[in-house]
């Protein structure tokens, strides 16, 4: 909980801060926000898992629906409103707990029900513009706009829907040391299930029997009972499809002799996310053609992580793994003329059409990648960036560069003459059926570089030496 | 498919006799139903694994998002809408089909995309009072009411909101010979895993690993992606909490020695569910308090089972697991004075509070259970009954009476005089701590008795045999 109340100092201080700058009274307020509601599925009873909102998660770390929470601008006191819940419900959901029992759960300075936020509000004003911050912004991954709080006689109330929302998201952009513990840990438990992923991985099997594994992994032995999304478990073809897994390709395949498996698949933890790709030849023995695309994409990563440190240009390090995969593919025939020619009409996007990396956090594509007066830029490849920034100590990002062979970009790239006359077409055909390549690491940013903390086998003798069973280092430290 | 074609044509013959019984014209007009759509969690970008609607699952058999269905009274064609997807999402979500590759995917008459409704709406227009038959009513679990149909152009169209709910959800009652297949293999699926969680099952362990090791066995080695609902693995007190489990209350206990487990635990195929629960003592062996406890139980579910074919009152049912435990109880010396007396004043609720089972199908609690003019009698116990109707071949009903210690029911009646006369204090108190005890089969009801889907073990030598780790005959079968 102490990480939740760092949290809480990190916002208080830059609104604070943010209301001084702005000539306005720093101390004259609250911030309110509304926590997530459990939901039934359509018309039955039937409540999918209740996770809470993850803006709400960051300030008060508390796993039950229904709550609020506030924290008082003049003093910093914490508050967390709890549902009222009907006492025959204890037969139902167990002990229903009284304000007290959660404000010493979460530890925070003062606990009431919901139905009292009105007057715990009311006491808290002090005159002049009193205001009550509320959560209210767009975000630039989804485009839709987080909600507000709402209670009974919020009306009487003076509220500001514009202040909170970019501060709060720029807070979450920098990791805490308590954070970053939480992410490592996540991480290591699912580098981990990567692992056992590799060791029982065969030919023959459907490719959801991977996903079962990986889950099954990380909750027995890791308690993580969320994953950050849903598990991309792809072979052959179907690893150039981005986000294959989802209900309408469900991770169904029979993963057949010859083919490469694209595993993306993350645990939660605390709410943290992880987010990692491994890409490996079923049958335990990379092709040639496997070596090449896999080898670019190993580079393009290495070359990434090698370069990342704070000051650099997320989108410089976009077009650095695009560089080095293009100059593999040169290299390997698939392309020819000049790579530099070649990122100048992004001819990267169509073999990597997705970002090399997103923020990580409490959200996989974690909050402040687009701050008020930046944008998205509207070229091939890079307008898939979920962020541009400038990198700073304390970020977590995924690096994740992509060699794919997709069949609507590449018949595209064919037909456009700028695009073409830089392809090899009967070396490009032995590629076709190989689907794609992903490498995907979860990195923080120190002071003068970067730590890595995914542990999975990335080395090509590494993964043939684990799909064959052998032993990996951090499967002896246990998580 | 064959299974979602058989419940068309039995909603169209229904539709068409509710329609001539009422004198109105049988053939005019259309069921037009909206299957689900993909949510994001809260403003982030996440999206929730997508399952579909029941409704709409029961009639057309679709998994992915988006669609809309309609079925012609006059010709009994079957139409399917799919979206219209941006081409673009192909990089990400794999090739975007056409609405021939749904027509033939899902065996229907007809495939457009949803913006067409309107169009192919008008076409089968012919004149007169040509009806939209919309999907509108409440679902008595839970209170919420199905979303009927919308589309652009709609309010063109005569609609009819009254008459498609009840019919279709009474379709949805008595379950046919393929529907039976599904939810046979499901129940095999789950009671395999149950077994196999019973083999692992250790003090010292935490609930939830009972819990990942029963979602990896039938997603593993059954297909099962989805759980009919969240698992509830409570072990010693907790297992009187019906709905443990759930985000607040997360099967996060250490198994202790002596602790009774309670594991409410059910996978879905193809959108039917199972629902099973057993229960077990922890280190392997029941103490004699335990033996008493689940015996009651288990001679309840029998009697009910024994008892269960066409013609009988679900409402007898309860009453008859409950004079059961009752029975039992006074046997056992935790209760005294006349089993009919107890009954009378509805002692049973507060050893049973929830009701003794409920239809199962495509959703866990499955609709019909309180058709028009039917409600819910409103005593201690009975109220929570889900359907109190009388039993007909192809129903699928869970039995799952329990006999637990709740501390706030077992206060209320101690302070009850009424209630307290029943109760010896001195030996209740040493079943207190003991939580409590849930059997639960899926049981369909055949012409002249009923079978059970569910293969679990239930005699207390076969629980002893398997959790040491034993054979049991389903097993050697595989599902
Ligand atoms: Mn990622
Ligand atoms: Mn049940």
């Amino acid at each position: 909980m102490a990480l939740h109340a760092q949290n809480r100092q990190k916002l208080l201080d830059r609104m604070r801060a943010q209301l001084e700058a702005a000539g306005r009274d720093s101390t004259n307020g609250v911030i309110l926000l509304q926590g997530g509601e459990e939901q039934t599925r359509y018309c039955s009873d039937h409540v999918p898992l209740f996770r809470q909102e993850s803006y709400f998660m960051y300030l008060f770390g508390v796993k039950e629906p229904g709550f609020f929470g506030a924290l008082e601008l003049y003093t910093g006191k914490s508050f967390l409103f709890c549902p009222r819940l009907n006492p025959e419900y204890a037969v139902w959901l167990g002990k229903i707990q009284p304000p007290s029992y959660f404000k010493e759960l979460y530890e925070v300075d003062s606990g009431h029900y919901v139905d009292e936020i009105h007057e715990v509000l009311k006491d808290s004003q002090r005159g002049g513009d009193w205001t009550l911050y509320l959560l209210h912004g767009q975000n630039t991954d989804s485009g839709n706009f987080s909600k507000p709080a709402s209670f009974e006689g919020m009306e009487m109330f003076n509220t500001d829907l514009e202040l909170l929302h970019p501060v709060l998201s720029e807070c979450r952009v920098h990791k805490s040391k308590l954070e970053l513990d939480v992410l490592r840990y996540v991480n290591n438990v699912s580098s981990e299930a990567h692992v056992q992923v590799m060791r029982i991985a065969k030919v023959g099997m459907k490719e959801y029997q991977l996903e079962s594994t990986f889950l099954h992994h990380v909750y027995m032995y890791g308690g993580c009972r969320y994953c950050s999304y849903t598990c991309i478990c792809a072979a052959g073809e179907n690893s150039s499809t981005l986000h294959y897994g989802h209900a309408a390709a469900p991770n169904d395949k029979v993963m057949l002799d010859g083919d490469m498996a694209l595993l993306d698949m993350g645990a939660e933890y605390h709410c943290y996310s992880s987010d990692i790709t491994c890409s490996f030849p079923v049958n335990g023995k990379f092709t040639e053609e496997q070596r090449i695309v896999y080898e670019a994409v190993l580079d393009a990563q290495k070359a990434v992580i090698g370069a990342m440190r704070p000051g650099v240009s997320w989108v410089d390090m976009h077009k650095l793994a695009e560089q080095q995969i293009l100059q593999a593919l040169k290299h390997a025939g698939i392309l020819r003329g000049d790579v530099e020619a070649m990122m100048e009409i992004r001819l990267g996007a169509v073999f990597m059409p997705h970002g090399v990396g997103h923020f990580l956090g409490l959200d996989t594509h974690d909050t402040g990648g687009y701050p008020k007066g930046t944008s998205r830029i509207l070229e091939p490849g890079l307008k898939s960036l979920r962020t541009i920034r400038i990198l700073e100590e304390g970020m977590v990002i995924t690096v994740e560069p992509g060699c794919y062979f997709i069949e609507p970009l590449l018949e595209e790239a064919l037909q456009d003459p700028a695009k073409s006359e830089f392809l090899v077409k009967q070396v490009l055909a032995k590629f076709r059926r190989l689907g794609g390549v992903r490498l995907e690491d979860n990195v923080v940013l120190t002071a003068d570089g970067c730590e890595n903390l995914t542990k999975c086998p990335r080395e090509i003798q590494e993964v043939e030496a684990v799909l064959a069973g052998g032993a990996w280092p951090l499967s002896k430290k246990g998580a």
